[in-house]
């Protein structure tokens, strides 16, 4: 999608061969603008799919999640760390290790918010090695629901987390795709 | 906000004095197009103030401001539980002690993103003890920014956190206030 690469050239940091920083407009401060249209980017690319609802992860998730669930009329629902006391009942949950932070958590969904006949679509601003898509991936059949696909904003095509996703069958679109980074050259986007 | 009031009597649930469970539609299930008429109700409010920005806490501000940064057409920012290693130069801090799971955080905002002449509207889904609000207020003005007011989907009328903040000179625009409850004899609001 030119848009969000346009913006990532313009924006982003690459602060290492690593870390993509796009704190600016994705996942501190966030463009509301720009954000709506990566919702009706995944909205033109999985509205024939039944979607029923969306699935993401906080707290980077969620603003995209957002704007994608307003293009489908669907509610979103966001997956926890679980740090609370305040979730009753059962819940679906997975172990995630984060790629940024290096800390796994134990991530939770409500049982109350997953139903069978759900259809759902998974929403992230980032894929790396696909720690959390998998985690939730694993909630979402947990409940005998079914994963419609992944809409990711930027995935980092040098790791193998959207390349293990798509082997086993999963529909992953990412909007940006960086193929290489590194301070000095900048970045180059998959074609 | 009656809309809001009927929602909260209808899918609310109240499992003690103290804790509302509103996760069907408001901090784990997300209701978009709820979210989106409080984020309008939050423009009717303070369209008048010249608002540059509006400031909200990981995670479950972050839809509410996403609706409110729509409707002023301005930048949302999340200030972030500081747990990851990918938040680059100087930041503005706080203590923030979570009411609902008791756990005291450190939380950041990018200096970046906060600037003397933003005049910053915080948004947040819930006000109790306003310990979040704290910190938010205490990191805007360490920036030298001007806090315009706060603008909160439920408060609980019965804990002090409003009532200091108002007693400081903060405008506090709650768009649900409970000024009681228990799970026999349900929600009040104040009138």
């Amino acid at each position: 999608m030119k848009l969000l690469e346009d913006r990532i050239r313009k924006d982003g940091t690459v602060r290492n061969c690593n870390i993509l920083k796009v704190d600016s407009f994705l996942n501190h401060q966030l463009d509301v603008t720009l954000l709506d249209e990566l919702g009706k980017e995944f909205y033109r690319l999985f509205k024939d799919e039944g979607v029923t609802k969306i699935l993401t992860i906080e707290s980077s998730g969620i603003a995209i999640a957002m704007s994608a669930a307003r293009e489908f009329r669907i509610p979103a629902v966001f997956a926890k760390k679980n740090r609370t006391k305040n979730i009753e009942g059962e819940v679906y949950s997975a172990a995630v290790e984060s790629f940024t932070s290096g800390i796994t958590y134990t991530v939770i969904i409500s049982k109350k918010f997953l139903n069978a006949d759900d259809r759902v679509l998974i929403i992230d601003d980032f894929l790396a090695q696909g720690q959390a898509l998998k985690g939730l991936v694993g909630m979402v059949e947990a409940a005998g629901a079914t994963v419609v696909g992944c809409g990711i904003a930027i995935e980092k095509g040098f790791q193998d987390g959207g390349k293990t996703l798509r082997d086993q069958g999963y529909r992953v679109e990412s909007l940006a795709i960086v193929e290489s980074m590194d301070p000095e050259n900048g970045i180059v986007f998959r074609n």
